[in-house]
């Protein structure tokens, strides 16, 4: 895992790794039809009550698009293992990792809003559609607000529509598994929130606390992205505790791995493999553990250059280079990488102790590296 | 139905209706102990990740306390009336009603932010709270970003934790009637969302179309409020199609009067009564039918009235007053009554056809008039 060009602090390209064997094009496609057929399905609904909500949908439909479902991968796999069998998941499973699909969906729609972010997978945010279109009709009214407004129905409807999708797929399974597989899916929704809000509040005060920016990595990252879709497949399966737990474990390091190095991408990343412009977290003042690191180890003239560039809208790629540089001059690049490098590390001898059938192993190999790169 | 005092242009004290019998006191507190137990019970899932949590939750608490109730009762009338019992309902219809208020708490979480409200139910909304904690905590950034985000936050939990209140409910159910509620709890999920954008929309263009606000009435207020809580009980007492279709037909005559009801009383409802400060529509500049049918019948004095002082935030009791005379001088307030009347005469006459026991048809007379006042 070379990182040398994230040290010369300039853009990461590319990491060395081989598309995954974690998300397998059969599952995506599955998962992504079920996405689709439901805004359709639903949608019917929504055009009903008049056909000018179809804006509306189409905002739904093309913010769909473009998603990696890793979540949905880890579902499958995390129900894999459970069942013993590498099979093609049942409709069940899959709607269930759909739902959670849909579910993450809205809950980006929502962030988006929350932070005001204008670009998302490459394109406007759902928010920013209809602030233009808002401008484009000649409305009264702040644009800014009618986006707002709309962003949040359309991921009040997203939110309805993954509850639906997993309660259908639920009717599905084989009722012992029901209570099991609702608890991780209410818990996971829950807990996602509670870890904006801790994000939300971080973001607004002054200083950083590692402490809260950890938690909000466990929560926000490690436990949403990795650990939970695993625990939701192993409840489908009807996984023994013994299972569960290691999922858990290894869920927990690889989700934050994954974290870690989205903030390095947020800072070092390609634009053309991020979607996001290229030193976005920087501009926008994200308060990550990466920038955190860098503030405690910073001398007095890196902490004045922080202070004044962090959160900068209108940072030029020479000023951007600097605050680079700062990070990894500070040292914090490198104990970000480092703890990155130890929590794959520690993912894989995890691995290496579930009980479950070779393939599994491999594609969870492959998304302990993945995951950590974010190249799946 | 005296309404004398909104044609001399004054406030409205009170309707001239006892209390009605179909809010009552028993099922009422089992379905506010339901809703505060949810919150209390999945809010250890939030605090267990922060006690800095503890604010969202208690927003959530403060927010969910003061509401009617109406729609659990709807619920509840309508299960008896299907199942032809009036008895206490058992655990499961009680959790879908209190799913039902968890979910209009989420909305109206939502709408406030949407309308940018500060008062709900006589008290601050979620998102003016956590902008006065931004200020007084004194942190960085918009407080009244802040404050929007959390409340969307809030709103988020809620709808999650209606879900799973609804979800929990439909498992003690018998499996027959499960598919038939949950199809119910969808598309009223689904439909008042399609509402609330059509009215967004609508408060966004100049001029007001009489259609369009007819059918905001239809979707936000008369399927919402009355219609779709009735068919909930239906589908969970099993209902046949005749008496599902006479509950629609009453339902949405029932709930149009509501909201017709509801646009006089933003007009010239007692702040007392409406937990809002009087004239809040008009000084909102809010787009109710009342005041499209103004529009439409005023004369060229009345119209630059209209269009000069409706929307402005800083109206005074003396404007105020005047802007009311227009109503009432058009003819509108007297369209908007007489609607009304006929609404709640035909509400009555179908209520006469329904194949229900007699306390339920009480009840629901009592519904037909107390809704329409909005005493209940």
């Amino acid at each position: 895992m070379t990182t040398h060009r994230a040290v010369e602090g300039r853009e990461v390209a590319h990491a060395p790794l081989q598309e995954g064997r974690l998300v397998d094009a059969a599952t995506t496609a599955r998962v992504d039809r079920l996405v689709l057929e439901t805004i359709e399905r639903r949608g019917r609904t929504v055009t009903a009550v008049s056909d000018e909500l179809e804006p509306v949908l189409r905002a739904a439909r093309e913010a769909a698009g473009g998603g990696k479902r890793i979540r949905a991968a880890l579902v499958v796999w995390g129900w894999r293992g459970a069942a013993s069998r590498s099979v093609e998941p049942d409709d069940a499973v899959v709607g269930v990792a759909a739902g959670l699909e849909l579910f993450h969906l809205a809950a980006l729609v929502h962030d988006d809003v929350m932070d005001r972010s204008g670009l998302r997978r490459g394109r406007p945010t759902v928010h920013r559609v209809f602030e233009r279109e808002h401008r484009r009709r000649g409305f009264e009214g702040r644009a800014a607000d009618f986006g707002s407004a709309v962003a949040t129905l359309v991921g009040d409807l997203c939110l309805t529509w993954a509850d639906a999708l997993v309660s259908d797929a639920l009717r599905q399974l084989e009722p012992s598994r029901v209570e099991a597989t609702r608890r991780v899916w209410d818990d996971l929704r829950t807990e996602v929130m509670a870890g904006q809000y801790l994000d939300l509040l971080e973001q607004q005060r002054r200083g950083s606390r590692l402490d809260v920016l950890r938690r909000v990595t466990t929560y926000k990252s490690a436990k949403y992205t990795v650990e939970q879709p695993l625990l939701l497949g192993a409840a489908l399966g009807g996984a023994p505790a013994a299972l569960r737990e290691g999922y858990s474990a290894f869920g927990l390091d690889v989700g934050e791995a994954f974290q870690l190095r989205d903030d390095l991408l947020g800072v070092f990343g390609d634009p053309d493999l991020t979607g996001k412009p290229s030193g976005e977290d920087l501009r926008e003042g994200k308060r990550t553990l990466l920038v955190a690191l860098a503030e405690r180890r910073a001398d007095a003239v890196q902490q004045r250059l922080l202070h004044r560039d962090v959160g900068d809208a209108h940072l030029d790629a020479d000023r951007l280079g600097r605050l680079r540089q700062v990070l990894v001059e500070t040292g914090a690049v490198r104990e970000v990488e480092q703890r990155i490098d130890e929590l794959v590390a520690r993912a894989h001898r995890r691995l290496a102790g579930l009980d479950v059938p070779q393939p599994v192993r491999a594609a969870l190999a492959s998304a302990a590296s993945a995951c950590a790169w974010r190249l799946a």
